[in-house]
This record gives structure tokens, C-alpha cells and sequence, in this order.
């Protein structure tokens, strides 16, 4: 059988496992395609440095158009990361009627509907499992899998680093300052971790996720994001003294046919199935209309586990390739969006005031809840542990966020209240 | 364009959940295959019964071979369950170009190899996502997720009602007879419910799963089963006591090229993920060389979640038909199938003996296990509470079965020890 080639952009850590699974899954994979693959030509930064993997020389560029203007190339699989620049390498390889296997999330929330109207165009394949929660197929799943369904609501833990600092946090009680520097020297976060811990990275796994849950096409900029930098733990374990776990939640919800996403901070119920997702591991909630509560939980990143996805989205883009439907398959976006304006979005609220330690100041407070139509569902008043104020913990039920504005803005002209410590949403 | 007329054979639980969502979803179907669905016949058994849902009853037949005969009709439905008969109405089916969504567990598990090869004679697809968990997409996630994957272990809750008996008996202290009775009386558990309880329904999808995971051709007769009708309520307060859930767990484990499949109530580790799978719930953890550990969770049965699953295959199913690649997809199991011997075959074990309450007893007892090599991982001795015995718990390292026979078949000849109470597999 003849094999088929494929050229790789980046020999990273997720490059390097899809190597060993090429090489090492050999048999498999040639049962599974028919033929044997071929790991043609990898563009590298810089051909002479020492790696984990032995690779032919020969095979090593450092220029990566030499691999998408490489004839007997197929398929290109990018792991090399990266945007603008790589958008144009991608282009270019569609513009060859080459497929496409990608792991890069900022390249797909960025410009995912520019490169798969290009591929749809020259009836290429273009699959990216491997950019969101790493060895979950959730994608395959959204995709296919719930494909009779009508999605409501996804709900997903896809960020490792964030996930591992609240975690920590909340069994050891300790700041997040102290896991942040012990992750970076794990090296479970970046030097610089901005992009994980202020939510941009999950933002941008979300916006894929409910571009395809939704049938429509979610940008980056219809996420409203807050990171997780200025929990304390405090918080945390208020949290738990409540029944709930902090965790970093992107939440993507429909009702009718509007819909909103956002990533924050949110207190969940531990009975919630994705309250117990620790650690480095990612989990992606999904509720269905008529499936119900489902959850996919894995590894969301790191060598083995993304290259799993790379290379089974290899497997079905061989597979595709072989049985002439390349390109065929994708299913474009089909709704208009119909974002929820903000004011209308509903969620229960956590929050905490610091105030004056004198009699009615409970009243008061209870009433301007009452006056902007927020109904509570618990109230806890109890002497601050940590100076002479009262502490105050509201828990509301569902209230629209216009509401919310409005008792937050009323809370500024009164004088009782010292502080409005945290305010976080509530899931479960 | 020119609707896709599919046949129906049943209009049971799940029957009437595919005509609600082919109804209530057209428009985002049509969207997903291009063209309408019209469900044209439905078989039943008796046209004149009251139902839960309009069907127009010019639709209806009382003859399954009205169906499978249609000419019009392209894919055929089957969620009438049996097994005998039903496989001769698909044969039929396959036989005449028709291809095949199928939720029948019994049927895929003796006689699926059988239906896959005449599908494949025939370039006929067979698509069988509900037959295992419902509304779990977890057949797709083994076949495609983990194209490129080795598997080396699945275990699967994939029975709801032994699931809500065993989650019930641990919640509550109450006896298998007692919640056997009350899941009886709100329909989670079938009047006759020895396919549930004694395993077998778990041994059917097991079977299934391990064919799709392993490559090879997995039959019943190849999974060693036992059911939970011997669970106590005592067993489950010991499993608790030192930190485990009692589950009915389907296994299926690979060691190099050696596989093993089993389901037996099993002490799992409450720090497991499948351990806190509770209720009706369904959930199917895969190991992975390369993705290491995942979890798929959801409902495992009812209406809607199982018809989830069977439109998510119709819709498959079409899709493949008008891309003219109906049949070619599905890949044969490739590997020969070796079985680990039973003796061979090592996990740890959970035991409760009673004992003489008297001096040596307990030497006497570990003595046995050092001299048949079985290495004891916690032993607990402790006054019995309901009788003068004292009882001895002991959870092993991981020991062979031919072992721990030769432990057991030792003991008997033991005048100290009254009763081998349980033994159990251990997980975690």
C-alpha cells in the first residue's frame, strides 16, 4: 500500500508524542487506514537542538514552507502554535488542497471560520480535537455524538493550570501567590501565566466549544472573562464551609434561542459531578434537551494525551482522504447569533460584605435586596474572624445581572457596609 | 430535496423518544443531513394501543416485514429489542441494501460480528451507539476518539438499575431485598430483574465495548460474570469503612497482547472517578497507553437520553449515505483473541472471614496466604458485632486466582476459621 505522508510544523512536546505514536502505533494505525503513515518532513525552529525523540536529520527544516509546499505532502499537522504567521501557513497548505490536523486553540477561536470556509472552499479537511481539553474528544462528541440533540448548557473545566491552582488552594488553604510560583516551578504554568490564570485560554476553548454546541459562530470577543488571580482563600474556604468548590468554569448556556458565554470564578456545588475535577485534569460538562447531564473528563493537556487527538483526527482525515469525502463532512455553522444582552443574563450570586456590627444592618441590606427584586436563598451573619466588623454571606437565587448592578451600585451610598469583600457566581 | 424515509421496527420506550426527536428536531437534522427525515412505517405489536405520542396511524403495521420490506424505506431502526427473530428482520434488512440503527445490546453482543459481516458484504452500515450507556456516546469515542490509541483497561457502570440498588443499599443501609422492591415499583428495575442483578445485561455491552476497545472479536461466553444479588448490607458498610463504593463493575483489561473481561461486584476506591457514579447513572472509564485515564458519564438508559444516541446514529448514518460511503467505514476487529488464563488472572481481593475469637487464630490465617505467595496489603481483626466469631478483614496486593483458589480451598480444611463471609475484587 502506498503510505501517507505527512508533514508536521513543530516538534514541540505535543510534536514529539505525536511522533512516538505515529512511530510506536504503527500496525494499529495502518489497520485502522489502510495504509502505512509516514511522518515526511517536520519544520523545527532550529534544526541542531538536542531533543527527546530520535529523528532522522534529513526529515528536520527549519523553513515550514518547505513542508506545505512539499509535493508528496497530504496532510499537515500543526503543533508549532502561534497565530498570525501560522494562519498563513495553514492557508496556504489549504490553498494546496492539503488537510489540515491542528491542536491550536487561538488559531481556531481567532480565525477558525476564515480557515474552514477556506477549506470548505477547496473541500479540504480541517480537525482540531486536540485544541480543547487535550485528550478529550469532546469535539467528535459536540460534533457527532449529540448531533440529534439540542444543547442548553456546556459547562468545562479546560484550563490544567487554573484547575491545579484552585485545587491546591482549596485542600491545602494555602494563597494563591504560594501555588502560582510552585506550579511555575512544576512547570505546570508559563513564566509568564496570564493568558492561563485571567481566562483568555479558556475563553478561547469555549468560544470553539459553543460555536459547535450552538451551531453558531461564537467569537472570542462574545466571552466575557474573569481569571482567577484575586481569589483568596478566604474564599475558597468560605466555598467550602457552603457546600461548594471553587473552580475556573467557562459556561456556555442557551435559552430559546439566545444565548451567552463566559468564564469566571464560580462557587459549585460539590454534588456536582464536575466539583470533584482536580488538579491538572480538564472535564467538560454537557446538557442536552433531550440526553440530559453528561460529563467527558481527561487529561486536558501534556505530551501523551494531546497527541492522542492529533492523531486520531489524523486517522479520520486519512480516512476521509481514502474514501474521497474530504472536506465533505464539516458542517458550517447554521444559526445566527442571538447574543443574551447582559442585563438579562441570570445567575445566583455569592457575596460577601463586611459591615458595621450594630443592630438593623441586616435589615437594611435584606431590604435593598428586596427592592431589586433578588430573592435570597441563604443568609449567614457572623463576627469577622480577622477584625471587628461583621461579616455578611448572601447566597441569591437566580437574578439577572441589571439587578445585581443595581443593588451593588445602591450598597456604595450605604454606610454600614464597609466592604463588598467577593461577589461570585454560583452554579449547581 | 428529497426527504430520507426511514422505517421503524417498536414504538416502546425508546421507539416513541426517536419519533419525538425526528419530530421535534427537523429543522436542525435537516440542517446536519441536507434533507428531510420522514419516519414512514412504524412496526408495532398491537395498532389499536393507546400510546404516548401522535403517529399517524396509517403509519403503523403490525408486520415487521412490511417494513423491512418498504422500498422506499433507506435505513431501518431497530428498538424493538429480541433477539432470534430481530436478527433474522436485519439480515432481511442488510440483505435488501438497507442500513441499520440498532439500541439492541443482546442482539450486538451474540450475534454482532454475524450482522457486521453482512453489512459489509452488503455496503450496508450498522450503527449500534445505544446499545451500550444510553445516551453516552461512548462506541464513537472508542472507535474514533481512540483511533490511535492502545487501550488497556475499560470499566464500565453500565447497568442504571444494579447501579440504584447498590447506590441506594450504600446511601440508605438497607437491604438488596427491600430496595430490589422499591425500584420495582418505580419501574427501574423489571419485574423479572435476573438479567440486571445477576450481571448478565452488563456482560452484553462489556462485550461490546472490549470488541470495539481490543480490535477483537469479544463474545459473551468470553466474560466471566456474577451479579449482586449475594451483596449485603454489611458487605457495603465494610467496603465504606475503609474507603471504598461497592459497584457492579463490568473490567475489561489488556495485558500485552492477553485480554480478560468480567463483571462482579467490585470495592472501588472513592477517590476513583467511577466511584461516585451513583444512581441510574451510567459511566464508562477508559485507560489508555497514551491518554492515560478518562471518564464518560451520563444517563444510561430512559426515552430521550437512549434516543439521543439512536438519532445521533440515523443522522450518521445518512450522512454516509449521501457522501456514498455507506459500509466502508466500519473497520473489522484485526487482532486474534487470547484470553489471560483464569489462573493468571491478578487483582486484589477484598476478604471477610469468620473466626474462632481465640489466640493464633490470626498467624495461622496470614501464615496461609505467605505460603501460597498472596502479599496482604491492610488485615484487620475485630470483635464480631452480631455474634462471639471475630471477624478478620484482609485486602491483598494484587494476587493470581489460582492463588488465592488454593488460599480458599486451605481454608476449609481450617477448624478456626466458621465462614469465608465475602470475598470481592478490589479496585483503585
Amino acid at each position: 500500500m502506498k503510505p501517507i505522508k505527512v508533514g508536521l510544523l513543530g516538534l514541540g512536546t505535543v510534536g514529539t508524542g505525536v511522533v512516538r505514536i505515529v512511530e510506536g502505533n504503527q500496525e494499529d494505525l495502518s489497520s485502522q487506514v489502510g495504509s502505512p503513515i509516514v511522518i515526511e518532513k517536520i519544520a523545527v525552529k532550529n534544526t541542531e537542538k538536542a531533543r527527546n525523540i530520535n529523528v532522522n536529520s534529513d526529515k528536520l527544516t527549519e523553513d515550514p514552507w518547505e513542508v506545505i509546499r512539499h509535493p508528496d505532502i497530504d496532510v499537515i499537522v500543526e503543533v508549532m502554535g502561534g497565530v498570525d504567521q501560522t494562519k498563513e501557513y495553514i492557508l496556504e497548505a489549504l490553498e494546496r488542497g492539503k488537510h489540515i490536523v491542528t491542536a491550536n486553540k487561538d488559531l481556531m477561536a481567532l480565525y477558525g471560520s476564515e480557515i474552514l470556509a477556506k477549506a470548505a472552499e477547496k473541500r479540504c479537511d480541517v480537525y482540531y480535537e486536540a485544541s480543547v481539553a487535550g485528550g478529550i474528544p469532546i469535539i467528535r462528541t459536540l460534533i457527532e455524538g449529540f448531533s440529534s440533540d439540542r444543547i442548553t448548557k456546556i459547562m468545562g473545566i479546560v484550563n490544567g493550570t487554573t484547575n491545579y491552582i484552585l485545587t491546591k488552594m482549596s485542600q491545602e488553604g494555602v494563597s494563591y501567590e504560594e501555588v502560582l510560583k510552585e506550579a511555575q516551578d512544576l512547570g505546570y504554568a508559563e513564566a509568564d501565566p496570564t493568558s492561563d490564570v485571567e481566562g483568555l485560554d479558556a475563553a478561547r476553548k469555549m468560544a470553539i466549544l459553543a460555536t459547535l454546541g450552538f451551531h453558531t459562530n461564537v467569537e472570542l470577543r462574545d466571552v466575557s472573562v474573569s481569571g482567577i488571580s484575586s481569589v483568596t482563600k478566604e474564599d475558597i474556604s468560605y466555598a467550602r464551609r457552603l457546600g461548594y468548590e471553587m473552580k475556573l468554569l467557562g459556561i456556555a448556556e442557551r435559552q430559546d434561542d439566545e444565548i451567552t458565554i463566559s468564564v469566571q470564578p464560580t462557587m459549585v456545588k460539590k454534588q456536582h459531578p464536575i466539583a470533584s475535577v482536580n488538579g491538572v485534569f480538564n472535564a467538560v460538562y454537557v446538557h442536552g434537551e433531550a440526553v440530559g447531564d453528561t460529563m467527558f473528563y481527561g487529561a486536558g493537556a501534556g505530551e501523551m494525551p494531546t497527541a492522542t487527538s492529533v492523531v486520531a483526527d489524523l486517522v479520520s482525515v486519512i480516512r476521509n482522504l481514502k474514501l474521497g469525502v474530504s472536506g465533505l463532512k464539516a458542517i458550517a455553522p447554521y444559526k445566527e447569533k442571538r447574543l443574551i444582552s447582559d442585563e438579562e443574563i441570570k445567575y445566583k450570586y455569592f457575596i460577601l460584605l463586611h459591615v458595621d456590627d450594630k443592630a438593623g444592618v441586616l435589615a437594611q441590606i435584606t431590604q435593598i435586596f428586596a427592592e431589586y427584586n433578588v430573592s435570597l436563598a441563604s443568609v449567614v451573619q457572623q463576627p469577622n474572624e480577622f477584625n471587628p466588623d461583621a461579616e455578611i454571606i448572601i447566597v441569591t437565587h437566580d437574578a439577572s445581572k441589571a439587578n445585581m448592578d443595581k443593588v451593588q451600585k445602591h450598597f456604595e451610598s450605604l454606610d454600614v457596609i464597609r466592604k463588598v469583600k467577593s461577589v461570585y457566581r454560583v452554579e449547581g
